[in-house]
């Protein structure tokens, strides 16, 4: 490199600092402005320079001195104004924004192929782990078509801490506000929107269609309770919150994140606690799995600067720079809806123990075309009543609806406590 | 791109086939000469005109149209000096061509620098697996310093059915030879040859440090026991074959490919069969694990085709190609023998069934600094003597040793059946 590559950050949270500290192992490379929210506020970096710190993103994003500007503050608002005059001042952008790509993503690229700038954004997806550029670069010649993914470490911690413990949501939940693993509202994170966000991103990518967020079909894990946790065991399965995306020969994409019931034979119902991984599955290569930490200061840290890295390496060269991880995937997917999906199901019902329940059982989902792989009822105490759980074999998500109709109606049922899907 | 790329392969076996049919798909790459063995074989391969196949390699070499050759016939020689012919030739190269790296790697990049061409290997490590780019790109600004991989299908695949079968380790090579899982000669797998290839490499590039393939230690699985399977799965372990990399504060290396106990909290523990996996411990990212398929046809052709992709994606450009894939490490690791290292063991001994052997067993280990993690005596049936199972905290190699010896010795210990070191 001829000179010192000058970088911009906007922001110096968690992720920002992490970035800082990491940047100052590379001696051609310069942070040289940094904008943040509160510019009295007491920070313990080593080697900060405070002069250089601005409470106005704007002189980052106007300095005509910054080659890259680093978005590391989230949101919508002012993050995509931000950026895009950044692109239309000259600069490249990376960012760890998972919010602003979902949903104003193909503006944004559209707008930096305009001004010939690239957005790299590896740490808005899974953190710390290589996603974004081996899927463009060294698996460029495969066709992805499926994807299974746990992108959200709230909820991971969540259910992994309920299964181990045969804890209750919400005590897990209180456990982990306390410990600083979920935020005070907790929404964005339990209610998978955070998942969502990030599958939708993930997807656009791998399938090279533009996925819409508002398209994506996004279910919680508020729902899942310790039974369904030990039910699942039982069973060989480990329930997670999963990120789906499938594409079928025709183009017609299915994005979705709700719980699964994954069986333990597969990589995904091992990964614990705050660990992120994505399975990937494609011709020629088949499926591979990636795992690691999927937040933190220092692992997006190692995602953010190997984007900097990486622009920085073709810096100043006079042809067109990291043609592979160009984004301009302008046709739109069409997207299946959930209720046009196939999915096998796990359910737990609450019945009278009276005789004829279980046929009952069997007749609606005969009736509805949907299989029954195993159905298993234990006696619930003293009460009089029985648990029973059912997993079927494939069957309509529109058939699965009718049957718990039905059931919502049968007076011998006292409640269909869960219904979950289950990893084929 | 303004004109078709032009590529040779020198070999169309199981990966030269695979990458062929993948190519297909890209109608800015062509294929333009092939060579093979055996120029009148029988190949059922759609779209390949034969005209294009020689049996002379150095017509691929020599070829004045080609740009980019891809040798994929493995082995020492003639690979080194086609390959060689092909860089003075001008030619970029992508090689799956694991024990040349191993042995003649530094050799390669020098000639390849000097003539400002481009080896991509990616396929030679790992199969399908993204590896060398990940760690070259999104990595890069890390320190990695340990890696723990699973590099070899077939040992895998015998570990895998030992474990599950409960059978010998001859019982499943035989079945597995049968259904072409190992090769009639399975010494370079089952001596660890082929994981040792692929850990001098990758601990090359991911250190930054030449590491000399005469010093990787080397341990096969020839004298794994169903009995070791079994007690390593009562104590809450998986046998693997594991080659390890590791590289202190002062630059001093321990590379090496041995059979391990590893924890079932940990991935690699999970990873069966034919499947590959890698562990990059590093900072700032902390660990990420890659796996998928390591071997075959098409997981390999994702490889070559992405090492091929990402040469053609930057062909005709006037400035430097691929900055970060360039390979110079030409400063050499100094390496740590494993008399030096300190590990974690599980031991097996058969020992006579008399009062004071658990004790001599604990005083020998004690007078060679070695503290017991466990100690496990099961009585043998009517042969009046003991199967003990030991596993020790960390220990000196050396003292290990002296130990051992000091058994080998003992009058009332009958064998000393398995050393199998732990990962921690």
């Amino acid at each position: 490199m001829e000179r010192k590559i000058k970088i911009g950050l906007i922001g110096l949270g968690t992720v920002g600092s992490g970035v800082f500290k990491t940047l100052k192992a590379f001696p051609d490379i310069e942070v040289t402005k940094i904008a943040v929210k509160n510019i009295n506020k007491k920070r313990n970096i080593e080697g900060l320079d405070e002069s250089i710190l601005t409470d106005n993103p704007y002189e980052v994003v106007n300095d005509p001195e910054i080659d890259i500007v680093a978005e590391l503050i989230g949101g919508i608002d002012p993050a995509y104004d931000l950026i895009v005059n950044a692109i239309k001042k000259g600069k490249h952008i990376v960012t760890a924004n998972k919010e602003l790509l979902a949903k104003k993503g193909e503006d944004l690229f559209n707008i930096a192929s305009e001004y010939n700038k690239v957005i790299l954004y590896e740490a808005a997806i899974a953190g710390g782990i290589p996603l974004i550029m081996p899927i463009k670069t060294i698996l460029a010649g495969n066709k992805i078509n499926k994807i299974k993914a746990i992108l959200n470490g709230t909820t991971n911690y969540i259910l992994t801490k309920m299964d181990v413990q045969g804890a209750s949501y919400q005590d897990v939940l209180d456990e982990a506000q306390k410990l600083g693993y979920a935020e005070t509202d907790p929404t964005g994170d339990v209610e998978g929107f955070d998942a969502a966000y990030k599958i939708t991103t993930l997807a656009t990518i791998a399938f090279k269609k533009r996925i819409k967020f508002e398209n994506v079909y996004r279910e919680g894990i508020t729902n899942i309770r310790p039974e369904d946790m030990k039910a699942a065991n039982e069973m060989g399965y480990k329930i997670k919150l999963i990120a789906f995306a499938q594409i079928d020969d025709n183009g017609k994409a299915d994005v979705r994140v709700h719980p699964m019931l994954v069986p333990k034979s597969k990589t995904l119902a091992h990964i614990d606690y705050v660990t992120n991984a994505v399975t990937l599955s494609g011709h020629p290569v088949g499926d591979v799995t990636l795992s690691g930490p999927g937040a933190g200061e220092f692992p997006t840290a190692s995602s953010v600067v190997g984007d900097i890295l990486s622009i920085a390496s073709e810096f100043g060269k006079t042809d067109y720079m990291l043609p592979m991880m160009r984004c301009n995937h302008s046709e739109s997917a069409q997207m299946l809806d959930i209720t046009e999906t196939e999915n096998k199901y796990y359910l737990s019902i609450t019945a009278n123990n009276k005789i004829g329940v279980i046929g009952r059982i069997g007749k609606a989902c005969e009736e509805n075309n949907i299989s029954l792989a195993s159905i298993v009822q234990k006696e619930f105490g003293s009460k009089n009543c029985a648990d029973i759980t059912v997993i079927t074999e494939l069957a309509k998500e529109k058939d699965m609806r009718k049957v718990i109709d039905i059931f919502n109606r049968d007076d011998s049922i006292i409640s269909v406590n869960s219904l979950i899907r289950v990893q084929i």
